[in-house]
């Protein structure tokens, strides 16, 4: 039976997605319970598949792992009951695989489970390795098979082959050998270890509840499961969690971090706590200095829901112009619905939103949005407004234009796709057929992320890889295919 | 297998439940589709149940009826194809029955069907006969088999036996024997019949898509077909549409529109339009009247998600008070996740909402939601709010107390379980443990509704039989099983 | 999602059809349970459908009606306990639909069930009405609305606007007015009736279990559940069965017996109980009846697998001739395999049945099948027989060339589809290809089921107007549409 | 869901298994269209899960694994769609695991798939290796990670850590590693593979269609596809096939033939060819062997529905006892019915089988079953003969005593649950409550399968180590855990 699933954002077709949430838990009764409620909190970074591990000492380790939504999955008694013991993993995830089966898709779905000499593991990643080609051709060489076309699989073959003693052990010297970001969530039967890459570039919190430790992607799964947040895990730190406490390491060579900007942009949830502070209230600030920046005349700000709302509102709350809801979302979307034989003009955006004609009319209107990656769906929502009877359509965006693909773990279309690649800002608001489109500068995202002076372009403080094309991991595997950056951290 | 459906509402278990939406199609080369479309956009209204009928002179009548949403059954190319011509009805519904069997509830899915000796019909109803139960009574000793425990079959039960000769006349004859609160939606094998009872409590539009005619509830489902509004039917009017065009008739007795003014508060869509006017607006409306009436000074006005939000921007617009998401909903709601042993704190709450934290703590917070029916889930919000670190919380409510049960089609708890029919309001504050609670006023509601002068106490606009209990139309079942009315209707 | 269900016959696409099995229960603690058991045996009688209605003072009356096997959906725990109480009907079915929608073949599935003004009833029925046409055109003139296109239904509208003031007199009056064959299980809150049409055309019997009372089709469904067998319901008589007992009227006019023929060759279980005599044995003397009939000298009889097996061991027994399994069927019949492009020449029966090839090179072969409907798969048979190197191959036949359609509830192809109505006996022969073919006379197949003189071709003991063509109760419906008997019974 | 599964045979929960059967074809246009018909002809070795493994050269291999019967997984178009290319093979399977969780089993589900540094293969492998614990703890110290608890995934490892240049290579070198026995179906992207293990304990026979070639576990699977019988591969014969036609390999030390001699008395199909004769006609043969050794006096000779058939036929004609179906096996068989609070007596043995008992009744009966293993079935069916009257009831087995597991790949109970582990001949007669129990002996068995002199104590024909205890390959894994042989072959 084939499930529509709801996505994160109407239109994420046309939006750069997070590929993953990693979640993971020690020293509870029941860890399957957490890690489900913990992931469904984690759903809007990955709602095609999603996998649970578990761990006790009955039945040894269980796992699941399902295509669709985690509530679809992990709900039941008996599913849950599959699951046992105090110690879990689990992840969600994007299918990255355009036009693959199903059956191929299954395979890639995380945590991924190997058996060692001294006992199994799981793991869970959210990141990409930049040299997963390059590991995976030498690893196949060797008489390692991959079961997955997953690029986190050379992780647990490189822990493997690994003459470590226990698994931490493997499992930092498999990290050593591998590039590119990633934010770990892994198990062994009695101990939880988290790790991010030395730019952290990914983020990972690490949380308690109860006498037991949480590893979270972000600080919204905390709050589902009532547990409160102990601090970030560090960039290049890995912390071993068991019953004597949370060991930290840092095993990989020192380097300054380099989180990724758009993680406040777009990717984490309104309600997670990023660097101390709400992403939300990250947002209202983008919004605050897209006003100063790009300040317009106009009768109403109208977020593009749902992820355009903050930014909105304080762009309302700057320029003084009436924040309103001129475009209302379907909360029932699904994609696939027949269109009648009279076809219907942008159908597709008719099943997610509409707009509310009778307070549009004769307005001119700010549209405020996250991002503009193709530019096909800001198309549609204009055709909108204006078939509403809008006198002016002003669009503003909360991020600077996005030019680059990311190597990171976020699923970009080829840089050919992308309209800021292609094109210039005037170029692209005739395309839009807008009356004005706007920008926020990198600067400006700089300063409302917190950074008073904005870039610093010797040494930035974020990686915006795909606004900048300014590469802080070599992305070796994308290079030896071809791929020409802007600019390339020094190894 | 079972489904976990999103809801409308993440705490519809404590709102006041529209039953049910109607939709119509004729002239159109394949109605289905634009039906399926149709009842998408009118989910909202129903979310239990859909079915669809329609005809061709190849295949006769077909039809579809199914548990679930419009999305998961009525969007595959085999079941669109199932139903093939080009008029077709349509209904969403709630199941009323709390603890049925399945088996039960898919009986009572409309649009029910009959064959006459003249030829078939279906019958889709939003609304509810207040005599049902009397009129079922003597149609089985007169020989009638029932199909389901819904009060809508008496009506087609009432046409098979009526000697009239066209199914329209049977369908006049048939109303007139039914009271309470009807939008109806029917069809034969060439006609597309509109009707709505002499108050007009529930609504229903008229629209022209291409060359056909459209019936809906609400204008919404105008709007993701392409359809333009023609104009809403008239209260007591029937239409009959064919080829030959738009037929108007008024059977009834006339007498003075009571439509439902909850439709402005809470059932219809934000982007519908009601008497002109968008629902959204009227919504704002009301929360600026509420910061007229109830004022208080605090740093933030925020929704209770998604309901509350064009009453918290009207309350912000009017008081001058910053508006922000202190609440974040989360899209991926799903009601059955098995609690950890660990006992979570309102984990139901968690399942579907998330307080921004760090935007609230410490702040003086004015939440605006539209209604308090049971009030047990306002007391968790106030929980979670709190257990953010808010100063102080103040509830702004967007309809007046809901003291009386419906019996027009709505579906409310037990007069015994409202809150406001208990409790006074101070009484219902202390309940809710928070720093004040203002509900708008009855007259305030029908001045935000456009009623300039309030309400006239001697012939009321609208409905407002849940705030004032007095019921338009003689609730006769409930009577005769003891219910007393604060007022009822002379008849 | 399609699921393929497995034929009682690897050919019944190519035999006649039983088209309903009936079962009840009263007196026990938990009546579905052996009514779903009853199905299961009784499976062989309708094997697209089947469905359980029950009865207990908590709940009222329960039921489930589903496409499918009885395994299929009569097993789980859920199911059975949403059908509680101490008495019980069931009814297995063929769809008769050939083309039809599953939609509408599920409003077809019995029992059906009514509300009357003394209470509930539901009423299983096999047979079939031969004026059902014209008592649903006046019903529905009258103002009854039909559910399905179920000659069936009839009996429960008729029942519905009878005065009779007991259930039990209301169905005594509706079947009065029906004419054809039924045998029908019945049931209200406390009683189970049974009942037989004049002519007793369709097996019913009676059986104890414990302190309970169970009627069934066939008495292979009373082994199934540990129940004796009473006795068999007599042609014309109505039991009604309560906590009183059994008590037995006759409320027909009383007429002489005309059992079905053709349950003794195909449609009852070897293992059940006619007259007193073992199916099997019957069929095992018809397969003597034959040999004694139509001699041949060969090396081999095989059987058509499954249900020429006993005639061929009669064969077999009184011929000398050796019985083998020539033929063997796969147990895991699908009809739907996708052929390769490689067309694989008679892939359908592949599919169900191999050739012995070893065994069958060079023998001359004896194969016994039960009836030749459109001989289409007696063809398909003998390609493979030959193709396998047999030296001869000789047809016998253990029913008399099936030249007439049946009515009495018998799913048989029209009439100009059978081959005996339009081949001589050696048109069929060179048609089917084989070096002899010959039928069971009919005084053969009369003698071989007990009547020692052959038929009475004045008074027949049994209905045999699929071979004959002379009809006991006038098929009016059919009569009214052209068609023409060899003979009708005087009314 | 849970679906039931028809069992290959009513009581195979008391039976022997085979494990699996394997099919792999090259050189048609649509490969997996023919491996799924020839996987449905083996269904009987093995029920519970299948998979298809296929390569073309735009999608590259493509495999499906699913749990269930072939007709239920591998007949849609969509399915077989997914499949597509010239090339393929295919495993059906039983599953060992007793209360293993579904996560695991379909882990454990063939064909195995590895990519290798010079391309991919898959293999499909029946039979059982008896050093896979060993290999399994070498290889996962040295860093291989298994995907499953299935022995046959050894293979496919030591394949991947072979230096040989070509797969067949690899394969050669990894099956001189293992030890027991093994007929192995496996491909590359051009190449088919077939290879027994120097005993030639499992079947493995070659074909050809068209301009392809077949490899199958059994001929019957050649038939469904109208593959003609090339020849049996040869125990210690690895055949390459390709565009360039069969080449064939003899890379192990070669050794005497020691085929299953349990295929000839249960495993395989009646209608397959083993050593050019007909299973049916061996098993005749057995009948016949065993009414010389074993006759007595009686009126009927009846199977044991449906693997006691073919011997019971030869008994009848040996013996000139005439042969009856006294005991008539439902065609619907399902296991999970829930049992009616009033207890049934055999229930289990009711829902599958019925006992004619007309027929039965005052006859002294012998039923000729294939073989006794726990003896549960046998006492159940002792009862409902005795029950139905029967006078007397007399055992025939045909097969001797089994009184040792195999190691093999046969799904054996442990040795204290055989009951002739540890009963004598009499004492099980006894233990049944028959009148008299005979088994064929083991020289006798071996003049049925064509030995005319019987066994060869000094240097068997045939593996019986089910009946003897000796055991031509060493069970090393077992003897590691503590398991005493009668007799193990020297190495």
């Amino acid at each position: 039976m084939s499930r529509q699933m709801p996505p994160a954002h109407p239109f994420d077709d046309d939006k750069l997605r997070e590929e993953c949430g990693v979640f993971g838990v020690v020293g509870v009764s029941d860890a399957s319970n957490f890690v489900a409620l913990g992931l469904h909190a984690l759903q809007h970074r990955g709602q095609e598949a999603g996998g649970i591990v578990t761990h006790d000492f009955e039945t040894g380790f269980n796992q699941a792992r399902r295509m669709g939504l985690v509530r679809d999955n992990f709900t039941s008694a008996n599913m849950m009951a599959s699951l046992p013991g105090p110690i879990g993993i689990g992840h969600v995830r994007y299918s990255t695989a355009g036009n693959k089966s199903q059956q191929t898709a299954i395979r890639d779905v995380q945590p991924f489970f190997g058996e060692f000499s001294m006992g199994g593991a799981a793991i869970a990643h959210n990141g990409n390795i930049t040299n997963a080609l390059a590991l995976r051709k030498e690893l196949i060489e060797r008489g390692s098979i991959f079961q997955s076309s997953s690029d986190s699989e050379c992780i647990i073959h490189l822990m493997a082959r690994s003459m470590g003693r226990t698994i931490p052990d493997r499992m930092e010297e498999a990290l050593r050998k591998v590039e590119g970001a990633f934010s770990i969530v892994a198990m062994t039967r009695t101990k939880l270890i988290g790790c991010r890459d030395p730019l952290g570039v990914r983020p990972l919190v690490l949380g308690k509840v109860g006498d037991g430790w949480v590893l979270s992607s972000e600080t919204c799964a905390l709050d589902i499961i009532g547990a409160e947040l102990v601090r970030e895990i560090e960039p290049g730190e890995m912390v071993v969690i068991s019953a004597d406490g949370v060991q930290s390491h840092f095993p990989f060579r020192r380097a300054k971090s380099r989180f990724c900007i758009f993680e406040h942009v777009y990717f984490s949830r309104p309600d997670s706590i990023l660097g101390g502070r709400s992403v939300y209230e990250t947002r209202e600030n983008i919004g605050r200095e897209l006003a100063k920046e790009a300040p317009v005349d106009a009768d109403l700000v109208c977020p593009v829901p749902d992820s355009g709302t903050p930014a909105a509102i304080g762009y309302s709350l700057q320029s003084g112009i009436p924040y309103a809801m001129g475009i209302i979302r379907n909360q029932y979307m699904g994609r696939t619905f027949i269109e009648p034989s009279e076809s219907i003009r942008n159908m597709g955006v008719r099943l997610k939103l509409n707009v509310n004609r009778a307070l549009i009319k004769g307005k001119r209107v700010i549209l405020v949005d996250d991002s503009v990656v193709r530019g096909t769906t800001s198309r549609k929502i204009k055709d909108m407004i204006l078939d509403a009877g809008a006198a002016e359509v002003h669009f503003r965006i909360a991020s600077p234009p996005t030019a680059w693909p990311c190597f990171y773990g976020v699923d970009t279309p080829e840089r050919e796709k992308l309209l800021a690649a292609n094109m210039s800002a005037e170029e692209m608001r005739v395309h839009l057929g807008v009356d004005s489109l706007k920008f926020i500068s990198l600067d400006g995202l700089y300063r409302a992320v917190g950074e008073e002076n904005g870039r610093d372009n010797a040494s930035p403080a974020y990686c915006d890889a795909c606004f900048s094309g300014e590469y802080p991991v070599p992305p070796r595997d994308m290079i030896s295919k071809g791929f020409k950056a802007n600019k390339v951290a020094a190894e």
